[in-house]
């Protein structure tokens, strides 16, 4: 059941790294959207592989077809199916590796769980899982832009210990796209392709942090007491590869304030109830404010590296992993469309959960100024 | 849906914390399980307000009774509802603030998604709404325990900057409840005692983090790719109240670290792979790998203090709220128990859902050894 | 998992019939609906045994409590949980079954599912389970008028092999109330009565068939593939005690017909698109097309029969069931108000489905003239 | 939502008759399962088009290709997508009618729903979609072999008023394919076939009804009260193009009985409990009580004919539907299939579910006399 995520706007993902395609099911699209093609392999192109120098040279093309669910290049309200064959798959580097359980990877616990795993390859847990949320994300964006004026940009704040400081109210997703390591601030995202490409020829390599915010979500989007906005968001982090940790607005760094310090005062935002700071980061009890949502998430270094690692084999056998092929020495330029992707799903399923509370007709912003 | 947690092992909180009652529905629970009173009573009342002089006054007897799904003491595999009536409830410390919007309260965002909602007290944004998640994660931990041995201790390891560096591998319940603040070092819990009485008597509030640990759990569980073991403790624990930061295993301090420090080495424990270290914190690719389980929470300040504030009613008109009534400087005590019956919850649910993968018959520790 | 019922107005029931309750959480009701307890009892009353000679004597005045989801008289948003406390319960009866598999009961059943089973009476495969589905199907019912103006009229069609013929669409509630056997044709339901009066006073039981019509029913609702309406009503109608068959619109009749004979035409009515025949009972394709939606359920003879009958005991003895106690001779009566319970249930659950795909303050007719 | 079915073992069908592809993702297939493309071929080519002069002569070849979920032909624990292409597209017989509702077809209703469709053939309503659940059903049906030894078959029963009398407990899977109608019995067979005959050469069409049975399934299965096995049941038949009705066990025409008449009695049978007679369906209580599951649906004429009909367009005007292009005179022969498809499907999802209750290691039958 785990490769279901949402309710309402609901997708699938489907396929292994070396399997013969990956791809996803995108169910609960309201009919009558525009799908472009090109929007969704846009969003595929910033996730792909060999896309610059800091990231592996796998050639994947990671071309998208849509096999279902649009007529006359629009969403019908039926399951919207994408699939991307896998073109550069080498077995071959891994069969040596086909009974070695490589350290912080899935290969022991998909063993420990299934009893037999596609070894040729991250198989399930490689991220090029990940290619299905990135295409079902393009859509979630263009009905969260359409519909609501909403904007998700994410982008690198930290990696290892190089951080830059960003507006989150202000970066555009030009300032995002502007370099290779997808950090806004130039001056900084020089330093972290410098320490990126320096952990790279060392074979190594390094995590660090990824922001996103979301711009202009209405109050409202959230189902307490267990779909709780951040609880959502949370989810569709955590189930990225390679994260290890989530924050939303003042985070860890809040823990150390008093209550006198933290809360956020509510003013009149023309009419509107806004607050003066934002250390909620957006989402109150579990329900969006109107604020801009602001989450954090920590990325850990890859475990490929290219260095000899003590390890075990299948029968617990004690060996030694001896590197070969190709590897990302950082996630995260790689990780800023994934997370976008993610938190515009969250978004457009909860947009679609409060369609269905409200009075047939109602606006979702006539609460509760114009019923007090 | 949001009061829905959970697949096979799956519950569903009801109740508003001035309603006539709280409690939960326990769907899936195994047939022929002892279902024993007095350990659901023994949680509740280590979550219960008014246990000690450093949370909130309020006088609830939180006495559970258990209305279905259990016969001559066992579970029969049916719905098991246990109801918690509200004794102390006091409407009129509320109804001045009916129309007030308390700041990094959830008063404004329930108006805006539901624009109506219950102010006599913190309706069902309240931590009332977890006596039904305790109640029913004692019930999860009996399973756990019998059924695999495992133990979830959770403990408060900082308040605001005074932390306590605990042995998660050794640390014991006992340590835990030997005092009120819940931190299993004596001397460090004595300094958070003194630093929430100073704040409480300022009218003030703290935040800080609680930590989990769950041994014994075996290699398997977790259902990637969405619903990764890591993913569903993140949104069950950003599904409790005033959390704001979850982070597993190594978390942020682990995203400062080169994948060569990072990685956890395979060796063979006794026949079982294990592994040197545990950055991982007990989960590789979304499933556990048999080595402990090991999570933060990070909480904020609650957001009720005894102290003058500026912000604006249901019409948007500034206003001030003037404090009143009864408050918990610090969650972090009583946060404890929620935790662990979260955590509990979500290994139950993995332990069930693994269950219908293997072959019949066979042990949830058959593989992959005897495979190989 | 089998408690729960619905995607978006979810109910979820739980309770045994000599438990301490038998209740229901109704979870996604919208927010702001007059929650009446007086309708919701109304319902039970209708359901209730001991309410005329014709059905079991149990005495239970099975009222209802709402202890959640409800301020001021209004449902807020937030599960709504309502408790019916069990008080005629006489285990003595049952004592002498506790080993004893009675005939087409589900005694044996629920002991090789579960392995235990609470003896004292029918447990869960009680038809006093179905009180929480009439409650939550009261508030349905409100909704789907208030909000739709549909009408959910439900009927006994036939008992045994006395049929009565009712038009469905202009059939009333007042009809149906009018005799105990809930037959609108006076001159049939006498008969009805008669034939059951008969068959109790030789301790045997009867069965027959409930027709449903749910009118004003808007084009739109259901969801194809699997949640096809009919699909939906069929499960929901299976799901009852003691229905073994199901049909809508044509049903079995139809299937002896020629497609040249059974083809509902389309003619413009008023503007809106409707069939001049209705062999589709209201749904073509899944999907609900503006006309009344008719069904028919089959219900066998009741299992409790106050005759011996010989069967085995849980340890495979051959054994004799003596009979004692009260019983239904028939249950048709009482099976009216959990039809129409159901079917709104279902109703409601689609409608606010079909909110969820609509443009933000599109009315549910807007389609599809008004695009072409 | 509604292109989900199932819970543990759920599939997820996409693809229009006139888009790219149909096909199916399985999710939660046991790992370590052989799994056939030439099974799931076989399958598929039972319901194709084309396959015989009594159905449509669409030319499609149908072809499966599996392009996830299976590594060194067997399954891996993770989601099984199937795609087949859709070759024999006539688009251009359907541009004339893009605007007509035709009659008793799906046109207006997703009109209705969806404010768009795909006009070019039945689109997401054509019997094409079921490609993906006899595909999926293919596995379902070995799992359910394997593991269970459990076999499902079904079979014409009736054209029109054509009948066979089937015996449920002996009739093999080589008896219902020895002739183009599916009808094991020779002489009724040619009867069915000389009537679709004819019928189809006037043009018009015939319904009919479909019986299936599931031998050997053991006791246990069904999860009450919602997804009681014969709720599942019917809901699965429901969602089938054409189906109008349901009968489990005595179905109608045991409601004409009295309960004395109805009742199964219990005996034992070589250890395990068993009924002498089987009205009951072999299920009871909603759960599975050993018996053979016996089932009957009824599906009506299809709504395509080649004969003119009157009917309205998309602006509501009254216009003439003329016949043109391919037709089915009768569903039957290519229901059965779907049929055992769909009841492997429900069954699977079942066994797996009875799995996640069960002590770790208990097989299914240790219940209840070995804890007697």
């Amino acid at each position: 059941m785990g490769s279901f995520f949402g309710q309402l706007f609901r997708i699938s993902t489907f396929g292994e790294s070396h399997g013969g395609a990956v791809g996803v099911v995108v169910e609960g699209c309201p009919p009558g959207f525009e799908i472009s093609l090109d929007e969704i392999q846009a969003e595929l192109d910033r996730r792909k592989p060999g896309q610059s120098k800091i990231v592996t040279a796998r050639g994947e093309p990671d071309t998208a077809e849509i096999v279902s669910g649009v007529f006359e290049g629009k969403s019908i309200g039926t399951p919207i199916c994408i699939v991307v064959r896998n073109k550069d798959a080498r077995a071959s580097d891994y069969e040596r590796w086909k009974d070695i359980y490589r350290p912080s990877h899935a290969d022991y616990t998909y063993d420990a769980k299934y009893g037999i795993r596609n070894w040729s390859g991250g198989g399930r847990a490689s991220a090029r899982e990940t290619i299905g949320r990135v295409a079902a994300g393009a859509i979630a964006k263009r009905i969260l832009k359409e519909r609501l004026g909403v904007e998700v940009i994410s982008w690198v704040s930290r990696v290892q210990n190089i951080e830059a400081r960003i507006d989150g109210g202000s970066v555009t997703l030009a300032d995002v796209e502007s370099n290779i390591v997808r950090c806004p601030d130039q001056t900084v995202a020089e330093k972290m392709i410098e320490l990126i490409k320096g952990v790279k020829s060392q074979g190594d390599s390094v995590g660090g942090t990824v922001d996103c915010v979301a711009r202009g979500v209405p109050a409202g989007l959230g189902d307490p007491v267990f779909d709780k906005l951040e609880a959502d968001l949370a989810k569709a982090m955590l189930s990225l590869p390679a994260s290890k940790a989530f924050e939303i607005g003042s985070g860890m760094e809040g823990t150390y304030l008093k209550g006198s310090e933290h809360n956020d005062r509510f003013v009149n935002k023309n009419g509107q109830v806004g607050t003066t700071t934002n250390r909620s980061g957006g989402v109150q009890g579990g329900i969006s404010n109107g604020e801009t949502i602001h989450l954090r998430i920590g990325f850990k270094p890859v475990a490929t590296i290219l260095m000899p690692q003590q390890t075990v084999n299948n029968r617990g056998e004690e060996t030694e992993l001896l590197p070969r092929g190709r590897h990302d020495p950082c996630v995260l330029p790689r990780a800023v469309p994934m997370v976008e992707a993610m938190v515009a799903l969250v978004l457009c399923d909860h947009y679609l959960r409060q369609l269905a509370i409200r009075p047939e007709g109602a606006p979702l912003t006539a609460w509760p100024l114009s019923t007090a």
